[in-house]
């Protein structure tokens, strides 16, 4: 709890006259003003948050949390259980989308097993850092305690820090839980005050009826825990996950140590609004990657006021559209670091009309 | 014309079947079934375009055209002419936002005088394959005559053959030229059946008042030189740009060499419609590279039933949105070549409901 209360603490809002710095300069490149849109905004943001004129973005990283989740008992997920596990073990192999996407993007992937509800012995690359073997199935009971809750913050928070300090710029988030779209949706209802079938959709691919079920499910979670909306870590124990928890407390290091953060898709920012409900300046260092095809993922968008960056139709996670986000992240930089100016280019910035 | 009709002989539309097969490997791959969305399209559409179930992208090239247009007389720009010959000598010092893109997907960028009102001398980089010095003023006279447009057309259709001979296995298309937005909405507005003020915006960046007479102009253009909406080629020469013609050989060559075309943005759409309604087939080798600000763009994209990979606000041209949306289509081939299969990474493949 030191840890997290810690890190509160250093969390500033970003700068705005370091964004006026940057948009001068956009303006002065041999471009009709504005004309490289959300380009020229990815740049102005990375100058804010790193409040630096010229960011650099050289070491990448993209975390990938993996948890697994009581309440698949339910039958919410088309997959079984067992899938997270095996699917750890791809990405150690290399052969996941993640791994193509983030190779693509020049970002290395941190594998962390943060719930995992198995053992994986000494897998080798694999970052063990499990706070629980798996949660609890929330219809029940908490999925897990406040302890662990904050325990699995503070996971993501060391790693942030840890990074920052090994001189990583920007950090991408991911994840890989069979079942996480439940408590997913269930951060969703709790925290942007819709229902739960407002922000519930189809995950991996379940059925129609399926569907009912699920919404039905998180209904019975929310009833029987009854957790407070004002207080996310309380949400966040309740009938959140492990990896939800770890993505939540990378965005808070990420802001504290003035780190640009892309945030995955519909469970990466439900782990974005758990960081945002517990201290919103955090939302000035973060980037949305994309729309993902999860009906929620708007919603907590509109909520933290992000627009995401692409609309690709993804539903994978495992920090994919955080990986293609970042190729355009870095286009916008090198826009701004690279484009000569007016005066360079002996080109005329005179407008007629 | 021998090479326009030789070359229209030659394209084939694209074999569906290529598209099953590459649909069933990616349906084989570590992760749910289509959760890669648009990605799993562009590596689909790869394999469909080149025949080939293991498609190659190591040589990419840009083709930024450049011309001028007698119409700026009429006070349709934001910029004086003299803009276009500066950008072009911005583009061959690497100082442009072409320039840094292309660098950032790893593309060449092919600078091609196809109709600049300016002798460049021997300046080095530039492809001089001149057509016209500038087009004439659609509002008195036809911009070019047929013959200029269909040599503008047979241009981009060498430069094409070239550049397959050479092995270069993706195109993308970019142009540059004040005022080129103009001819652009008087195309669209004839080739889509919308009225002039349906597809006509600010370019540059004019104001209310200039957008009011660059409409009445483009009118006034339509009227005085009446082109046959069903003979692209007549509206090319009536109101058409000779860069706008290069870019529908682009496209044209493109197609007859079956290599993939990333058409940039409104201009440039303009250039892919004359190709489509010379020989719509070639529209299966198409990506639509993204969604620009300029209102008619979206007309045409529907009309050639394509849909656009970005939407980040960009109104640049020069090729920088097909320069982006190349490092989304590179990594839907990427997905479709390095992921592993459920057999291989030993992760169970069976749905529960």
């Amino acid at each position: 709890m030191d840890l997290l209360n810690d890190t509160l603490k250093t969390i500033k809002a970003a700068n705005k006259e370091f964004s006026i710095a940057a948009q001068k300069h956009l303006d002065n490149l041999t471009k009709p003003l504005g004309s490289l849109g959300r380009l020229e905004e990815f740049a102005r943001r990375l100058v804010t948050m790193t409040e630096n004129k010229s960011p650099i973005l050289d070491k990448k990283v993209i975390f990938t949390f993996a948890g697994d989740h009581g309440v698949t008992a339910e039958g919410v997920s088309a997959y079984p259980k067992e899938v997270t596990k095996q699917m750890v073990l791809n990405f150690l192999r290399g052969g996941a989308g993640i791994n193509v996407l983030a190779r693509h993007a020049g970002a290395e992937v941190v594998v962390v097993d943060i719930g995992v509800d198995c053992d994986f012995g000494d897998a080798a690359g694999l970052v063990n850092m499990k706070v629980v073997s798996g949660t609890k199935n929330f219809t029940r009971e908490p999925a897990m305690t406040r302890d662990e809750a904050v325990r699995c913050i503070e996971v993501g928070i060391k790693l942030a820090n840890g990074y920052a300090q090994k001189g990583y710029n920007i950090f991408g988030t991911g994840e890989m839980g069979i079942g996480n779209t439940t408590p997913s949706s269930a951060i969703a209802a709790i925290l942007t005050g819709r229902t739960v079938a407002e922000v519930t959709g189809k995950g991996t691919g379940i059925s129609d009826e399926s569907l009912i079920n699920k919404i039905r499910v998180i209904e019975e979670g929310i009833k029987v825990n009854n957790p407070d909306k004002n207080d996310a870590i309380d949400v966040l124990a309740k009938v959140g996950g492990a990896e939800i928890g770890g993505i939540a407390g990378i965005v808070l290091g990420a802001a504290a140590n003035r780190i640009p953060v892309i945030i995955d898709g519909f469970i990466s920012t439900a782990g974005a609004l758990i960081a945002y409900c517990i201290e919103p300046k955090t939302v000035d260092y973060m980037f949305a990657a994309h729309n993902s095809v999860e009906i929620g993922h708007k919603a907590m968008l509109e909520k933290m006021g992000l627009e995401p960056i692409l609309d690709l139709d993804l539903r994978l996670g495992e920090g994919t559209g955080a990986a293609l986000a970042l190729l355009l992240i870095e286009a916008g930089l090198k826009i701004y670091k690279e484009m000569a100016t007016f005066g360079e280019a002996g080109v005329s910035s005179d407008i007629i009309n």
